[in-house]
């Protein structure tokens, strides 16, 4: 490995432009190769948010899933096709870093946070110098698109996926000052039902897109139909006390 | 009121100049008086972040806060004291929004997040426009400084302050896949009995700064003295299948 290569996870931020940082756009404009994860037949969102920070003739590497939604993530058929995915794409990187490269992956959100960046980084890291840029999470962009204070003082704050079973999400929305429940998609009823059920049903604020021009922001409870893109999150804020 | 007076809450992220984004760097020059808070005495952490960023001449509103940590916080002189200075500082900048100016309140990490700029969002939001901008949180900075995947998948991720009771620490460490503990501070020693206990321990990661120079950072098992400032955190890092 020659000297300079290194691996760098970059968080792009959550949708708006202008939630990236300084610290990622001169990492992006360091890199020898940009990496960017999208379904195949669809543009890259990270690419998109950050596309003019790259220099003029960078070198862009498309990693682009062979699955998404179509088969079940318990199906064998899901976790191997995924698994050979991300093993083949931590191969093209690595030939990279052995060439001497500076490759960044660019990605939604916070690298480290619930995204695809990690299936690299864990198979990379052991092996090549790697540095992370931290980003604004879908989940900040979501509570400041709705102006509402979600966590303070002693506050326990709980990160749940909507693909949890029923009475799991009504356990731990009961348990749990404030919370926000992500990958909305198809369990939007589900997590209607658990939040009711936990008493935080009139608290909870339903929430696509955050700050972006496109975002749609109601209460949860305001919502009649079930209908919720997958990345669609819902706020429970906390803070009861509000003084 | 006057026209185009509004209020800005902007995170300027966890303490390095370059986590700011450029939503943060363009509300503050968008702003007639720039307002953060500090303790008496002492400098504004997300002053020192942002200042370079301030237009010249801007007008400034330091918010002095007239306690801290000299007073539990479950004490009555402490709620009093700290009630009145918030109250004050919104009648303040309330002021200034009557006089038809843009007041932006910088805050470090995100502004919505365990953040004193919520207390005046509260009683100011409901009178004057207010636009959020979100920022980099303190415990992505720590994650990122580890480099150390943090949720994914399926993950329920829980944040709790180290100030709660040692056997709701343990309760709540045993019942989720990946944690932050915030405010450890003087708490150190009971969160450690709380992760051992929980069998967390050995996952346990201590940190302090995140990715500021002077960070410390270490598997919280080889920390063996119990001073840690308030600001420290531990990182419990999920995702144990790492594939």
């Amino acid at each position: 490995m020659m000297n300079g290569a290194r691996l760098i996870g970059i968080g792009v931020g959550p949708g708006d432009p202008g939630l990236v940082t300084l610290n990622a756009i001169a990492a992006i404009k360091a890199a020898d190769v940009v990496a960017h994860f999208a379904k195949e037949g669809n543009h890259s969102n990270a690419r998109a948010i950050a596309a003019c920070h790259f220099q003029a003739g960078v070198e862009e590497l498309p990693l682009l899933y062979p699955v998404t939604t179509e088969i079940p993530k318990t199906d064998a058929a899901y976790r191997t096709a995924i698994r050979a995915f991300y093993d083949g794409a931590a191969a093209e990187i690595a030939t990279l870093l052995d060439g001497g490269r500076v490759v960044a992956v660019i990605a939604e959100g916070d690298p480290l946070f619930y995204g695809s960046y990690m299936h690299l980084h864990v198979r990379l890291a052991p092996h090549y110098p790697t540095e992370i840029v931290a980003g604004v999470t879908g989940m900040s962009d979501c509570w400041s698109a709705v102006a509402s204070p979600m966590a303070q003082g002693d506050d326990v704050f709980t990160v749940l996926p909507g693909t949890l079973p029923e009475y799991e999400l009504e356990r731990r929305l009961s348990d749990t000052d404030a919370a926000v429940v992500m990958k909305i998609g198809r369990h939007l009823a589900k997590v209607r039902r658990a939040l009711e059920r936990s008493g935080r049903l009139d608290r909870a604020i339903y929430v696509e897109r955050g700050t972006m021009t496109n975002a749609a922001i109601m209460p949860l409870a305001d919502k009649l139909d079930t209908f919720a893109p997958y990345f669609a999150m819902v706020l429970v804020p906390g803070w009861e006390s509000r003084s």
